[in-house]
């Protein structure tokens, strides 16, 4: 009796991977620029190391060149900035992503600081998100998982002017970007978070309610308009001992209930987390097209 | 019967320029400093002269030292920012504004920036915005007219943690910014803006309504929670054959039907406008401070 349509996130990533693929392809056949990606992975989370591996594979998938860095758990904050350095004034990279968290003896600010805003394409730079916040201003890059809400909702068409939307989390790179894009995109927001007195009144109000909260679960049903469009960005392990590894991944939504309720629903996983991974490509794209002002596209994915 | 507590922007501003001049004496006493704050302004806008000389003349009463330049309407955007560089480098000036509006030849935006953020008393350099726009860095300098509102609601005793905040009106300089601070309190914010439906619902929610929308009386009684606190930006010159001048101010809030309902209100004139005033002097002050490294203080006006 689940009536809520199935916001399928892996087929968008899919069709967006490859609108980018064949936007490379004619890039390179008309200039001969390839667009390449760094990583820097510091210290050895395997959570992070499988991230890294997954956002190279993507790279491959749709010619994208990747270079990685790895450095030990126990190398110094100047080490990472001295290699985003080299990344910086390397024109055949187009992207430089260092993969958070890194180890909590460097200060994360100062390391994501010393990407180029040019180079910036997780969006982090406080400029990028600066000029997002701001009306009249476009930012050079959209952080990648905000971008990707938006981007689901687009292409499904649900309309965003005008609807009332709610925010849960106001996090750096997810809820507070995300609440951003949506004004931008003339929707009325409100940002929910752990301070939030009765946050079930306030989601009840929402046509469109983003999740970001990291609580297993934690929007149930009643929680949501009869009709409303769920985005559910949580990535959240609970234990399963019916499942081989022991755990399986929910979202901060529960989705049986909620996909009664709604209209339209991202599950977790397959919603918001491979177009996390498609916008970092197309952000990777639209920087090495910035670069060489290689002007040519159809694509909705710019700007 | 109107029951409102009038929130006496007036008066409080007037403390805090009274605290102002203290700190400002004292620095004197102790390094030889005194703040200094240019002012740019470019045309001959009759209320942007005024504004200019409202802000000479409370520079002095606290003892800040102003420098004033003022270039005709057909001067380039390369004169200002030529002037904006002198200022940059010179070490007795602490704050640069440049009043706005410029002429429609110059690129706003483009000027503004020229303002080294540590000097950017106004607050509106895109790196001044994004990191208040974030959570865990701080800005250099919080915009005048919002961080006035938020220091009118501390002053007053206002609770602003777990409250509904409703702020009407998303502009870069005050809109968005109120809602930033806001949010940074633990308020649960909501921004209202022109593509928002049935405005009056939303606003009925909040506990502390911020309006800021340029729309003489827009907000009626009806549109008030009972027991809210209202706080006015809006100002707004509407024809008055009575007064002599023709015309009188009138806030976006109808102040009479608002103070029934209210708990508490700024009027207009003498609510926010003097706050905008002696938060620049204070912005200016920090700036003086930090550039000497002067961290004498007991005052509730830094960071
Ligand atoms: N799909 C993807 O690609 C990605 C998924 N994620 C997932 O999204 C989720 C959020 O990530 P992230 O933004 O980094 O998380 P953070 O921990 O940085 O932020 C969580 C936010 O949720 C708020 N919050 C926490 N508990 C509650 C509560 N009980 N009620 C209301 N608000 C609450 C916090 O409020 P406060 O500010 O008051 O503390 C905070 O703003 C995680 O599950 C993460 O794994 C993240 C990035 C990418
Ligand atoms: N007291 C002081 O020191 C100061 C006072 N002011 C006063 O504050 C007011 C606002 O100034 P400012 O922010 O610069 O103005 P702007 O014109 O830049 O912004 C007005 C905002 O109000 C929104 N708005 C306009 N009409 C409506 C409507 N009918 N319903 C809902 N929202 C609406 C607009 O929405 P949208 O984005 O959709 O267009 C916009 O975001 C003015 O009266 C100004 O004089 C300003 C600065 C300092």
């Amino acid at each position: 009796e689940a009536s809520a349509k199935v916001i399928d996130g892996k087929k968008v990533a899919k069709e967006i991977r490859d609108e980018i693929a064949t936007e490379i392809s004619k890039m390179k056949d008309a200039i001969g620029v390839v667009p390449g990606l760094a990583v820097i992975l510091v210290g050895d989370r395997k959570d992070s190391a499988t991230y890294v591996r997954n956002k190279k594979k993507a790279c491959e998938s749709v010619g994208i060149n990747s270079y990685e860095v790895r450095l030990g758990e126990d190398s110094t904050e100047q080490e990472v900035i001295k290699h985003i350095s080299c990344f910086n004034n390397d024109p055949s990279v187009h992207g430089i992503l260092v993969q958070l968290p890194l180890p909590s003896h460097m200060n994360e600010q100062n390391v994501v600081d010393a990407v180029c805003i040019e180079k910036d394409v997780d969006g982090f730079n406080p400029l990028n998100s600066g000029r997002l916040a701001m009306r009249g201003i476009e930012p050079l890059f959209v952080p990648c998982t905000p971008k990707g809400c938006i981007e689901l909702l687009r292409r499904y068409g649900v309309e965003i002017k005008g609807k009332r939307a709610v925010v849960l989390g106001r996090s750096n790179i997810v809820g507070r970007p995300a609440a951003a894009l949506l004004d931008g995109e003339d929707a009325t927001v409100t940002v929910v978070h752990s301070r939030t007195q009765n946050p079930e009144e306030i989601t009840r109000e929402a046509d469109i309610l983003i999740a970001a909260v990291g609580r297993p679960n934690m929007v149930r049903g009643s929680w949501i308009k009869p009709g409303a469009v769920v985005i559910d960005v949580g990535i959240n392990a609970v234990e399963d001992a019916k499942n081989p590894r022991g755990y399986r991944l929910v979202g901060d939504v529960c989705y049986e209930e909620a996909s009664k309720i709604a209209s339209a629903i991202t599950p977790v996983p397959g919603g918001v987390g491979p177009m996390t991974i498609a916008m970092l490509l197309s952000n990777t794209l639209v920087s090495a097209k910035r670069a060489h002002h290689f002007i040519h596209s159809s694509s909705k994915l710019d700007a």
